[in-house]
């Protein structure tokens, strides 16, 4: 087989066989094929696209560039969440213990924040002593412990897709539906889940801008997820404006801790139950969705689900008493308000910049070696929809060092708008894949 | 100015500027981009094309990669040749002494057979002592000696496609319009030169085997010699069937002299005129086409053509005495006829498997440091539209090795057609592009 081959084919829009796939992933991996030879026929799909088989293989080929991780000896069903990334979506930390506490194992393996969206590991990080490092050993007894665990992905986790992405990184790759899904999803597959449930975030804030991107995206996604005997749904929701109101990774820590009790923004508790409750019903716990999201709710309310998190962070070395006193969470001492520059109504809070805002405060980072500062962040006063008046507080940044503020406050030019008439919000769910 | 910026242009089909066509292109020279860049951009520019400004800048930035030889020294119009290729394409050894008869420097700097087709320094060095490694004053001395200098392409012209073919040849993106036409304008733009005349082949034996491919070829080859100054014209010639009869270096150089001395086949003769006649006229030796073309079939029938390569052989160190003693050139030991399966008109000999067979027998290379044979070959006894009866020869392959004759009989499979009915022929110039 000859790299020019399989490069040629695909520029010419053909399709590529299992074996064709195989080996360029094996290639890859074991660094046999060149990188200018990887590059050449990343461009060729970017450009030219995958069928679903193809898409499928390749998920597949990286899968098996690692370890698949058996938690078949596990009684139960495993199941975990995806997102594709947005700002102040820290669903993971609500769902997981709601899942876990309806009898569904969740064995989630997440990412850090990178460019303007936040990671679940950063945020589990703000929390004093919380280890995410576990072994596969570790893993497991988690999972028998509490019935979830929250860790990073290993190096044995699919090791083709972290060098394939760094490669596509600096060749202008990285924006594929067939690449995005097979990074994706090969990373959950290698998890040894049952059931995933994927939540595609589309609007300002998300890596897919559009709905018709979005759409076509979950669907591979889904697609590739039950060719691999994953049972896989996908919700696609709105991404416009920051999800909550807390942006940082303290800051989310605590909106968590008070959506687990019942006092969080609506549309955080919304979308964690309804996604805990997707989970739920694929997981097999639940017979219908009705029942699924009855249980879930009744999770949340009782208390469960709460004391369900007591239970995950002092398992994973996390200090417990963060559940009940903030205090213990890190902070920052800055606090500045960014005020409305006239009367109306919030119309828009731009997600990205908003996000890049955090990043500049310190909270998120631009390359994958800066460190975070857990306790800063960006609250929002009055989100979309509210009413404002002139000189009324719509952000309020908690910071720590000018420098940062002054490049936040750069960063959150244009973010807000505000008008006359009460906006017109999509839905946040806005479409279920399913 | 980031690499990646440059590449997501291209991808997503938009315009580069100079400036960044510049940095891509010195990146390629001094080698700071790295080879998994430049090719993502490569095949970006395969599939998304470039304009004509975007050709004519990435051509420009090729040439001044390296030198551009002065020949404004010397008085007169210098005028080259240059065909993309074909199968016992030999016009170069009869038009340089044709249009040099006629008082046009000569400068042609050739490149040497690469797979199926043949090239200009193979043939050349066919010829007992004739030196083609000229240096940049060895060339000037030869356009003062005779109106010609034959020679290969130094390192100091266009250093940027050495390294861009190199990758391209890896990597599948040989196939570009913009990418052929700066590779082949950037060192004939670098020659010097005034004029220019292409030979675009079209068919079976050429690189571009579709009419509209020739077609956007050759355009983009005249648009982009015009943009740096260079009067360019272009030819759409048939390389269906091969070029002739005789395919192979040393039994090329016969035939070539037989077409100096006015016996040469009817299509090498007219086509080798006609070119000669376009560059005698770019090169301002004559007022309109008719009087070129009186000029140079003036130079072929009074023999002043065939003096005049007298002198450029003997100039170049080259046995002058080959001109009347062919068996002074290499010649094979082997002969084996190909004959006529049935009884009717040829009415295809396949150029491109031609070509293969030759190469089989040790006449060309498929890899560049592959060394040929000058003597050994194919003529071609019943050409295309020729009556010939069941048993009769049509090829006489020249060999050395019966493993080479092997080899070369296997590629011949289907190389002839017979039929009952005269063939229709496409004419041997299909198209101008003045």
């Amino acid at each position: 087989m000859r790299a020019t081959d399989i490069i040629r084919i695909k520029r010419d829009g053909g399709s590529l066989t299992r074996e064709q796939i195989e080996f360029f992933v094996r290639g890859v991996t074991d660094q046999t094929l060149p990188d200018y030879q990887a590059s050449a026929l990343l461009m060729a799909v970017v450009l030219r696209g995958m069928t679903a088989e193809e898409t499928a293989w390749l998920t597949d080929a990286m899968v098996r560039s690692g370890i698949r991780v058996d938690l078949s000896g596990l009684p139960g069903s495993k199941v975990d969440k995806h997102s594709t990334g947005g700002v102040g979506d820290k669903t993971s930390l609500v769902l997981a213990p709601l899942a876990a506490a309806c009898g569904v194992l969740v064995p989630m393996m997440s990412g850090r924040g990178l460019g303007h969206t936040g990671g679940t590991l950063d945020k589990l990080e703000a929390i004093p002593g919380f280890r995410v490092g576990l072994s596969l050993e570790e893993l497991r007894a988690a999972l028998e412990a509490t019935g979830c665990a929250m860790l990073g992905q290993t190096s044995r986790i699919a090791p083709a897709d972290k060098k394939l992405y760094a490669l596509r990184d600096v060749t202008a790759t990285v924006e594929s539906v067939p690449l995005i899904t097979a990074s994706i999803m090969s990373k959950k597959i290698a998890e040894g889940i049952d059931g995933l449930v994927l939540d595609v975030k589309t609007g300002r804030g998300a890596f897919m801008k559009t709905l018709d991107d979005s759409r076509r995206l979950a669907r591979s996604l889904v697609d590739t997820g039950r060719r691999a005997g994953v049972r896989t749904e996908a919700l696609i929701t709105s991404m416009d404006a920051p999800l909550g109101r807390a942006v940082g990774n303290a800051l989310e820590v605590v909106e968590c801790l008070e959506t687990l009790k019942g006092r969080g923004p609506d549309e955080l508790t919304d979308l964690s139950l309804r996604l805990a409750a997707r989970m739920v019903r694929l997981g097999g716990a639940a017979a219908s969705e009705d029942e699924a999201e009855r249980m879930v709710r009744r999770a949340l309310d009782s208390g469960a689900a709460l004391e369900k998190w007591r239970q995950i962070v002092a398992h994973q070395g996390g200090d417990p008493r963060t559940v009940d006193d903030y205090q213990r969470l890190p902070s920052a001492p800055g606090r500045h308000l960014v005020r409305a520059t006239r009367s109306g109504y919030v119309a828009l809070l731009d997600a990205e910049r908003i996000g890049r805002a955090s990043v500049a405060l310190g909270a998120g980072r631009n390359r994958v070696e800066d460190a975070v500062d857990p306790g800063v962040g960006i609250v929002v006063q009055a989100t979309v929809g509210d009413p404002v008046r002139e000189g009324e507080p719509v952000l309020e940044i908690h910071y720590r060092e000018g420098a940062a503020l002054e490049a936040a406050l750069e960063r959150l030019e244009g973010a807000i708008e505000i008008e006359d008439g009460l906006p017109e919000r999509l839905p946040l769910v806005i479409e279920e894949i399913a």
